[in-house]
């Protein structure tokens, strides 16, 4: 009789999920499939196969070697994808340096991240230059010159320049088996307080991010899918956060990809119009930007499909989206989760719905992928009801979330609790699985035992009329714990009182679409309301100058 | 600077890849979506989840923990997919036993995988009572009495009854976490020699060919392909190979799930047609039976895709498949591996081909899957070429193939060399990865340093007038290894010489398409060809014979 008690052992016969699984199928299924830079530089999977072992033995050259962490600096480019494979499957890791960052935080990342090796685009020379004194871990400095230009000014001991690299190497490579949980990438998130923080990915939490986001996207019964015959080309960078580990999935699938270098409206467009792109992601901004531009009034958007990540997907972009014949839809994750966790693709039967209610599910923040166990819970991690109604923070536990912040452990502790990661986001449910971000956590209001969300209230009192801008803050109050205030910006020419817009607010509780606690307590007419550098409200100053 | 070359360590926050987990979405997603079973009994996801706990409560109160093995003989029931679940979910093994083998082979593997607790369908009744003071390990009888018979004869000490015992459970259950590599399933093969053979398959195994099945099933670009919207009935039975693990695969997707109990081709063809079927996979002899049967004549078949596995999808029967309008294709895989290796998808822009170019496309062995590193070697583990010509035995790593049979060591060491799976199945690869199984390993002959393929050798010689039936076998020689050798039954009335099948044969090898070596070096004609029980030509005999 059999101990079955005892796990089945793992043997000389396991299979660690390792970055290299992934190629198994790509480079025999779609050989001749194309990879394409620009439209200018155009090779086959084939060929990507022998650059990825050309790199790994350029990159054994200048002694990286298991452990070692490899950061690059380049726009979207197929070398970035020979990176995303190469790098982790000799057992480096990838640092993928966000570009975006100031100078010092570039430097604190690289120096925090041990960077031995930097791959540094003609673009960011300058840049280098100014913080080369700063880095700490750097050996050696590769040049990727993909305009053949001389760089005399720069003044970098570069070891290589990253074709001449590859031309030099074999393009043959023996990539070994390792442990699974062997780190694999990764980056720096861009906290609005505090110094930037670096999340991390194994070759195990890789390969299940691929495998389920690929499962996830391809199984829609029809349309808001990503299948073999795509042509893909991501509008999200790649430095940040493995661009939402879509390369991967491309790869996999053996779709053509086609990778834009650095963002010109413009040319998206064009690259979207010449090479056929049928799935792209990305920010709101993009798109907005890429519909707005001047290619874009005669292009054909009719076959192409586009997940909205980052923030919420606004109404009206997704409406004027439609309205193109893009097949548009939101993504919901974060830095710290791979970031996929949820998908607002439309379910079986849905061609039925009005095109209203349809616009509404492709907007909310969508259903959670396989694998993912995402709840909304309150501050005792008890559920709450899922009737689309209740609120709760969602937490969340899948394969791929980070386990933690790079040599951090206070931010990392502060990330888990009671066994989930904590995603700040506060969201409803509603009984078919949809979730519906409604606020983030330290922006809503808990008054009465209830929770209040500040984005609600500041939508229904942007519907009075004379109002510009409103903000909803919590202030402190010794019987409800907060009471909701507004801070209200009139257009000119208007004049409203404060019983107006609490009568107006008042209607709604009427009607049971919020609670009763969700009446402002005061309503205070401001001339502007303090703003983020990046625009959004500043409400951490708002409640500092209003408690 | 970070210890990188050390892996991220599990932590607490560790997320185990256990088949509990493939529920988190379906739930939510579909959570009103239906499990049919023989179009009588109707309950919706949530009931199944619910019955999953209950059935969790009941085999504890049974005794069942940790690592017992609960085996069960049913038909295709929601029964057997809640016990896909709950069981393995609990900590426990399922034994999905083969009621098609001998009641000593029944008792023989329950014995060796050492089942405490048995499930029985009345249908079982007679057969148990027979093998019943064989049982050497099961300790408690659940008896599955669908219809409210009394089965009064019976003497079996029932310890419950299933509904009865769902019924007084608790459809709460807190679902445990442990060790991935625990063993969740078994299940025997029926071996041609010897005593059956058990294979295991551990929650990992089990989750990464759900996941995988799932991203390769849906991503085709159009067609062949299982989605959201489908209906899904399996067509292979639930105790083999967990029907090909379609049922996991079916529950994550969230759709409709028909399950048609014993399998009666006129009722099968009701099932399709009434439930709205648009998903299966089955043997072509239950295609084949399906197709003749008095209800198929009117059936529209028209939404119906079908993988077709166990053998090579003939193309007769895949011809005839297109005609009633059935989207057919091979699937490939062994009771060893899970079972899926390879699915013959047509590839993007396949809708350009010819009628004759898809069908053999449809028919051919197929591509990998992701994750499957599939190759075709010699003797020595050297690759043949990839040149659709090259002969290899096809020797596969994937991360759900078993690592052994269960205690039977000897046996495990025969079924893996270099690191790889080996199947005994000859094949050729072509450039784009279309893998052609062309013969069995044991069937091959070598001749020269070439390996003939006998089958193919056969399909020559069948074309030639006259010719019955042919058996090519290897017969030793001291120059070439082995020699092919030719047994051939004629019709009545043909006369054919040796000579007349040599040239045949040797038109073949001029023109190219098979090797000189192939020619027969002996034709011998004879009155019939030894069979095996399921009327295969029997080669071993026939090798014994002709020595």
């Amino acid at each position: 009789m059999p101990d079955n008690a005892t796990a089945a052992t793992p043997s000389a016969y396991a299979y660690p999920l390792l970055i290299k699984q992934l190629l198994h199928t790509p480079f025999v299924q779609a050989p001749n499939q194309e990879i394409v830079y620009r439209g200018q530089v155009r090779m086959t999977y084939t060929t990507l196969r022998e650059r990825i072992a050309r790199l790994a033995n350029g990159l054994s050259r200048l002694g990286a070697r298991h452990g070692s962490t490899v950061a690059v600096m380049d726009w979207d480019s197929h070398r970035y994808l020979e990176c995303y494979f190469a790098v982790p499957m000799m057992g480096a890791v990838l640092q993928t340096v966000n570009v975006r960052l100031s100078p010092d935080e570039i430097a604190y990342t690289i120096n925090h991240a041990g960077a031995e090796i930097l791959f540094v685009h003609t673009d960011f020379l300058p840049l280098v230059e100014s913080i080369k004194g700063q880095l700490e871990t750097v050996r050696e400095f590769v040049w990727i010159d993909e305009e053949g230009s001389e760089a005399e000014t720069h003044s970098i001991p570069f070891a290589a320049e990253y074709e001449a690299m590859l031309a030099a190497s074999s393009d043959h490579y023996d990539f070994p088996d390792f442990d699974e949980n062997t780190r694999a990438t990764t980056f720096y998130t861009t906290g609005t307080t505090g110094l930037p923080k670096g999340v991390y990915f194994s070759h195990r939490q890789l390969v299940l991010h691929t495998l389920t986001g690929m499962a996830a996207l391809a199984s829609p019964e029809a349309g808001q899918r990503f299948h073999r015959g795509d042509v893909y080309m991501p509008l999200t960078p790649m430095f940040h956060v493995h661009a939402w580990g879509m390369p991967y999935i491309a790869t996999v699938l053996g779709v053509k990809q086609v990778y834009p270098g650095r963002y010109i409206p413009n040319r998206l467009v064009e690259l979207v119009r010449d090479e056929g792109v049928t799935f792209s992601h990305c920010v709101s901004t993009v798109l907005h930007m890429m519909l707005g531009c001047e290619q874009a009034r005669a292009a054909d958007f009719s076959k192409w499909k586009i997940v909205i990540g980052g923030s919420a997907l606004p109404h009206g972009l997704a409406r004027a989206a439609l309205e193109r014949g893009i097949d548009i839809f939101a993504g919901y994750g974060m830095s710290e989760t791979c970031p996929l966790l949820s998908l607002a693709q439309l379910p079986p039967g849905a061609e039925a719905l009005d095109d209203e209610e349809q616009l509404r599910l492709r907007c909310t923040t969508g259903r959670p992928v396989p694998l993912v166990d995402l709840r909304i819970v309150n501050e005792n991690m008890e559920e709450a009801a899922r009737d689309g109604n209740a609120y709760g923070e969602i937490v969340v536990r899948a394969p791929w979330v980070t386990q933690g912040y790079l040599n951090n452990p206070e931010a990392s502790v502060q990330l888990w609790g009671g066994g989930y990661l904590h995603t700040q986001d506060i969201a409803t449910i509603d009984p078919t699985g949809n979730i519906q971000i409604t606020d983030r956590l330290k922006d809503v209001i808990k008054s009465g035992g209830e929770w209040i969300s500040s984005l609600e209230i500041e939508s229904l009192i942007s519907l009075y009329p004379g109002v510009s801008e409103v903000a909803v803050i919590g202030i402190k109050d010794e019987k409800w714990g907060e009471r909701p205030v507004a801070l209200v910006v009139l257009s000119e020419g208007f004049v409203v009182s404060e019983d107006d817009i609490k009568r107006h607010v008042l209607t709604f509780s009427e009607s049971g679409r919020i609670s009763k606690y969700a009446v402002p307590q005061i309503v205070k007419f401001v001339d502007s309301l303090e703003k983020t550098s990046v625009g959004k409200l500043n409400k951490k100053w708002l409640r500092a100058q209003f408690a």
